[in-house]
């Protein structure tokens, strides 16, 4: 089953430049569960780190979704803990899911993905670089503003910075253990991204991920 | 054996306060080849991965120094790239390495360790907290700025902070496959620290790792 006819299933149809809170009632894709169990051993996974930039069209299915996303920064505790640390337990990083179908959002705690726009925006990510467009999945890290409370502007974006890190590791650690290609991209159009979020934050780096083309 | 007597073997003696560039020679530790086969397998690491603040005085062996640094930022293919990205492969974050016997530059080219100062520094990270002096290895993340040739100043800093959580995050991955506690902190003496450090940069963050409190 594609993730694409799994979305396709989906009915609402919220519009460009909507906010996630104007938007009554919202598409909810649920995630089958991700594999917390087996994988390519980490030594393997760290020897096969690498970035490779050129993506097949071919899309990723929802069971890849679903454990990239966990990876990235799913619950991997009862409390609600993550797979990558966060300062001040602040767990403000959030992922944007920019497929053709639309746009999702990444609610680890329900381990679903709620759609935020049902339109084709992987053009707006890098007016520099067609690998987001290229790519079937680009996913966007940002800083959720509204989680850090307390945090001064200079904690707000220093970490910022060093928690959409450890995210992306996660994303390339996955990649490399499923074989797929992946590249981080820090030249990316944050201001256009931040209207895209459906909350007060700032767009850090985004990672295209994709099949590698074949030869 | 342990990492103490293999530190123990070596004879040069820099002070502390003196810069790398003019102490000479340098006692140089060359560490094990690191495993980059097997380990535990991805998704169970990930679901493993925590934050654990109590550690044991028990000190880490040389084999699992020469893995931890590995996986945070060793080479990992020919052409001397590392098993964490950096920006526009700069890489720029060096790790120093605090332990009882001294501090030490990682040279991930070598895969080996440089001695910088013969003494207890553990308690200089951070006034704020106890856990780098409690902890037998401390790991400081720091930009080289030295290497980050045509990067204006707010790349400098966005970087330097994206590209440490990067490495981070293969410390935590390393220590939760191999049932070893760490925790980073930003929290730390960021001026006290760029004097420590062999190089025109900016430490960003602190990692202390070791074995947990037996109960």
């Amino acid at each position: 089953m594609s993730i694409a006819s799994v979305f396709a299933q989906e009915k609402a149809s919220p519009k460009g430049g909507q906010k996630l809170e104007s938007i009554e009632p919202q598409p909810f894709i649920e995630l089958p569960a991700p594999q917390r169990k087996g994988g390519l051993p980490l030594y393997e996974a760290l020897n096969m780190r690498q970035t490779n930039r050129k993506f097949a069209e071919k899309p990723l299915n929802i069971q890849q979704i679903s454990d990239l996303l966990w990876c990235a920064n799913g619950v991997n505790r009862e409390d609600g803990k993550r797979t990558a640390p966060s300062a001040r337990n602040a767990r403000e990083i959030e992922i944007l899911v920019f497929m053709e179908k639309g746009v999702y959002l990444y609610i680890p705690d329900k381990h679903g993905l709620q759609m935020l726009f049902e339109e084709d925006m992987r053009g707006k990510v890098s007016s520099r670089s067609d690998m987001p467009e290229k790519a079937p999945v680009c996913l966007l890290f940002a800083a959720n503003r509204s989680k850090m409370d307390g945090f001064d502007e200079d904690a707000v974006r220093f970490y910022g910075c060093t928690d959409a890190g450890y995210v992306s590791q996660n994303v390339y650690l996955y990649c490399a253990a499923n074989k797929l290609n992946t590249v981080v991209m820090g030249a990316i159009d944050r201001d256009a991204l931040r209207e895209v979020l459906p909350f007060d934050g700032d767009p850090v780096l985004a990672q295209p991920v994709g099949y590698p083309v074949e030869k």
